[in-house]
């Protein structure tokens, strides 16, 4: 199979790319190196299968000629790129609008142009708001995003439904958890991490630190999406073929837990004494932060696929795999 | 209060307009004119009252400057502008892309940089796709819409909760059903008159005339937003203020009805034998035609609002209206 990843050399999209190399597909990593590191991609050379290939294309998905182009010959589109720095001001407020909605209509209208049908995006739990039901299903409403980068993915969202309608696509939709791990380009993990490399003995954190999500180990993430692909997407009869599944571990994990681990961790890392947390004062950790995310990942589990790490777990994985990381 | 109504010279927008100056408020009309028309705005300078104004402006969303400009000064805005027209060919994927989801954001970026707080926002049953739940009340989901149409305006509805949340806008989304009465530009009851114009003898109908929607007469449509803004918008507590409701009557018509309805008050109206009905064999009238939809109103209901026509009886005083303009 021949592999498109749109924010192919970022964190989650590297990743990606290795798990597709290692069963034997090529794959092409679409990105425009804005979040995405080229470094991420050093491992894909030397897991091509034979018969296989791999290339890396640094470019704009807002360049919808380049797009298509580039995109021609392919099986699949994983499409990630996105503006995945949730906590921008709201003087950037067309970052989400231009990075997600057009760069994701962008990427569909290229699959219809280049006649490739299929498609796994990434949508977040962001679409959710603040939900007044916990867990929260996948057919919550209203939808009631608070950021910007919520309201792009649930237009995102609408887009990839449209298509999949309009031009035969097959879809399968994840509302991502907060996705943890290496390589991590931001996020609250690596946020805390960076500070404590500047200053070791103190940690401020934004907010009291009872703000509290859904984690999801990244390596969980991309075995999920890869599961939807094998029993939910290519088995579809489709065309028109469209789903969408929460994709969560079991659990959820709150700022003080992540905030006191990578403190711990830290601390026994560069053998000193543990930093002292220092919490703010407000229940939010920025305007447009959703104070408390619980997703029920259940209907994705009737397909047979559960993460392997619950939420608490994927937090101290992933910090000891991003402080390790960032000390090497 | 000064009121700007984008697509403020459209088939809603320019009897919005009256209503507001016979209410005393000062107005202006902002429409690109594509789809509006300037003749609909005919009567709004005589209703202007003491103190009070009335202006036009010719201008596009997409030009954000001018927007930002031409909105300073202003109390609430009344988003109607949209490519109306929702069963365009895939080919004109990006319209709904252009002049939905980027003309929104440049209404509500405008609003932020112009200081404008209130905003009432037209979006549509489209949203909800084929929906399993009938009537479908406000909290259904998963949305997953159809039309591009359906799509941009899902997009829409996030960026202006996203707006209010960050931005401490007040806002209300009126989920249409579908809106008829005299000054359509589209539309079942427009295009049957327009046919039978060209040819009286025989009306052909797009399908095979079992889709039904939920109509609502452009009358109880502007009285039922301008309760919603008395009883809900201007009254809350805001900023930071985001409500949703369904804008329906009770009950469906179907497309056979709206035929015969219209080929009946036609003869009546020409003094010629009824029409002969064809019909098609789909049950869709096109691609992204949602072909049953049926909206439950009950939420906007506990309000204190009901519309006054059922759908049968909006379907019919339209019919009379649309056939009388067009003959005049």
């Amino acid at each position: 199979m021949k592999v498109f990843i749109t924010g192919g050399a970022g964190f989650i999209g590297s990743q990606m790319a290795e798990k597709f190399l290692k069963r034997g597909d090529s794959v092409t990593c679409f990105d425009n190196l804005i979040l995405g590191k080229k470094e991420f991609l050093k491992n894909c050379g030397s897991l091509v299968a034979t018969g296989a290939t791999f290339q890396f294309i640094q470019e704009d998905l807002l360049n919808l000629d380049r797009v298509i182009a580039a995109m021609k010959g392919h099986d699949l589109v994983v499409h990630l790129a996105a503006n995945s720095d949730i906590s921008q001001g709201v003087e950037k407020s067309d970052v989400d609008l231009k990075n997600g909605t057009i760069a994701t209509f962008n990427t569909l209208e290229a699959m219809r142009k280049s006649g490739v049908r299929d498609i796994l995006f990434a949508s977040t739990s962001a679409i959710y708001g603040e939900a007044s039901v916990k867990p929260t299903p996948e057919n919550y409403g209203p939808l009631i995003p608070i950021s910007f980068y919520g309201a792009s993915k649930l237009g995102c969202e609408g887009l990839v439904s449209a298509f999949a309608h309009n031009c035969g696509l097959r879809a399968v939709t994840f509302r991502f958890a907060n996705i943890v791990g290496p390589r991590s380009t931001h996020g609250a993990i690596h946020d805390f991490t960076e500070r404590l490399l500047k200053d070791p003995k103190v940690l401020k954190v934004l907010g009291n630190g009872t703000q509290a999500k859904s984690y999801l180990h990244v390596e969980d993430c991309i075995e999920g999406m890869l599961h939807a692909l094998d029993r939910v997407l290519l088995p579809a009869a489709g065309p028109d073929f469209y789903e969408c599944f929460n994709l969560a571990s079991l659990g959820v994990s709150n700022v003080k837990f992540l905030a006191e681990t990578v403190a711990r961790e830290f601390s026994k890392a560069r053998g000193i004494p543990v930093p002292v947390l220092e919490f703010g004062e407000s229940s939010r950790g920025w305007v447009g932060d959703v104070a408390y995310t619980w997703l029920d990942g259940s209907r994705f589990e009737k397909h047979g696929w559960k993460a392997r790490l619950e939420s608490g777990a994927a937090v101290e994985r992933a910090v000891r795999e991003i402080i390790s990381e960032k000390l090497a």
